[in-house]
């Protein structure tokens, strides 16, 4: 399993990823989901995936090759950030639909990805591309998008995120969702990385490898965990009816 | 969809379900699934439904015409409560594959089952029963069991609970575990019932509907909501190598 997430705020975008992937539970590997494309001054790419780890790297590949041999569309020479989607979008149903036909299954193969960014004079799109090959953007209302695990780490961004919300307030929700996820979740673990890309900078930010021990992560954890029992504890008593 | 939760405590026990039924988005309905069988002075025993509408009821019409009839083995006769969680198991296994093969389908048709309660004499009890009549039952260590929708909800109760918790913790933890789960899935909705059982009291408690506008559960979700967000807010800021 996998638990990613990117936002795409008023004043940029984060984009973040665990690192864990399992094939039954005794088979748990470290493999980068984030990856990055991009022509400084002129576009940033970011691409998260999740699913089947043998048909998201072939997708990542090809994205790759297709940059270094120059076959066209690739990401550095699409003209806008949703025929960036449409290509990733392209080749997932290819490789997917190959591997099924090939294993005479109904069963699927298919991996998702959140691709955002920005192209010089356009503005940060972010998209989540399925593996039918289609794809679906996010707004203003709903200014993020999850794949992989992403039910236990729901709640606190609907509840602390908006379209409005900083790039510091939107890195430390997204670290509390992930802790909540790798709580809850084995298959969800350390390390994260991290992403934050500000708007029209058309560079590739560096990002963050975020490890269980990193300092400012431990302590979002430890005050994340005691602020929520504090809160708990100051609620008043429940009236005697809960009791009868 | 359904959130139902229970829990077994060094005090007592804590059942809470939701009444939200969809047979899709457009057919939402309000059922009861918290339903109490006992014998005042000699057993209480709670039960909470998920799944297939059709299969929990009949089970639980099952069990009641069981009891008004004196089938043996019923829920009123049954020497211990896993001979309970057994007959429940027995009845759903039953009534769902009878309809999977009217159906001509190899779709399921199951409903999972919490059961719980105290029979005199005895120490209290929780079970997980699953559609294939099986089932599995709460420890010290995992003092909760969950069934419909849990991810939203399974964070709050991780980080907050154990065993040791008392019963008016145990209410503050799942009143929030439903607020979360409640804003995060639309087919999980308003009202909750809710019951609370003290060890050896061998009576049925009346137990609580508690609706949207309920005060006491209306303060819950606001002090939870601003608390969160207190919490986040109090964060430092993140280092500066998060921003690179």
């Amino acid at each position: 399993m996998t638990y990613c997430v990117a936002l795409r705020l008023q004043d940029g975008m984060v984009f973040a990823g665990d690192t864990r992937t399992n094939a039954g539970i005794d088979h748990i590997s470290t493999f980068k989901k984030l990856y990055t494309f991009g022509k400084d001054g002129e576009r940033s790419i970011m691409l998260l995936t999740s699913g089947n780890l043998a048909t998201s790297q072939a997708v990542v590949k090809m994205l790759e090759n297709g940059i270094l041999q120059g076959t066209e569309p690739n990401l550095l020479d699409v003209p806008t950030l949703f025929d960036a989607a449409q290509l990733v979008g392209d080749l997932v149903s290819k490789v997917a639909r190959t591997t099924q036909t090939r294993a005479y299954t109904q069963e699927g193969f298919g991996s998702n990805f959140l691709l955002g960014g920005q192209i010089k004079g356009q503005q940060t799109e972010l998209y989540h591309i399925y593996s039918e090959g289609n794809c679906i953007n996010a707004t203003e209302d709903t200014p993020y998008l999850q794949i992989g695990e992403a039910k236990y780490g729901k709640p606190i961004l609907d509840r602390s995120l908006n379209y409005r919300s900083s790039l510091e307030d939107a890195v430390r929700a997204v670290l509390v969702s992930f802790d909540s996820t790798i709580r809850s979740n084995l298959s969800v673990g350390f390390p994260i990385d991290l992403i934050v890309y500000r708007n029209d900078t058309y560079t590739m930010p560096a990002g963050i490898r975020v490890t269980e021990n990193e300092p400012y992560m431990n302590n979002i954890r430890s005050q994340w965990s005691a602020g929520l029992k504090a809160i708990l504890q100051q609620f008043e008593e429940p009236p005697a009816d809960y009791f009868r």
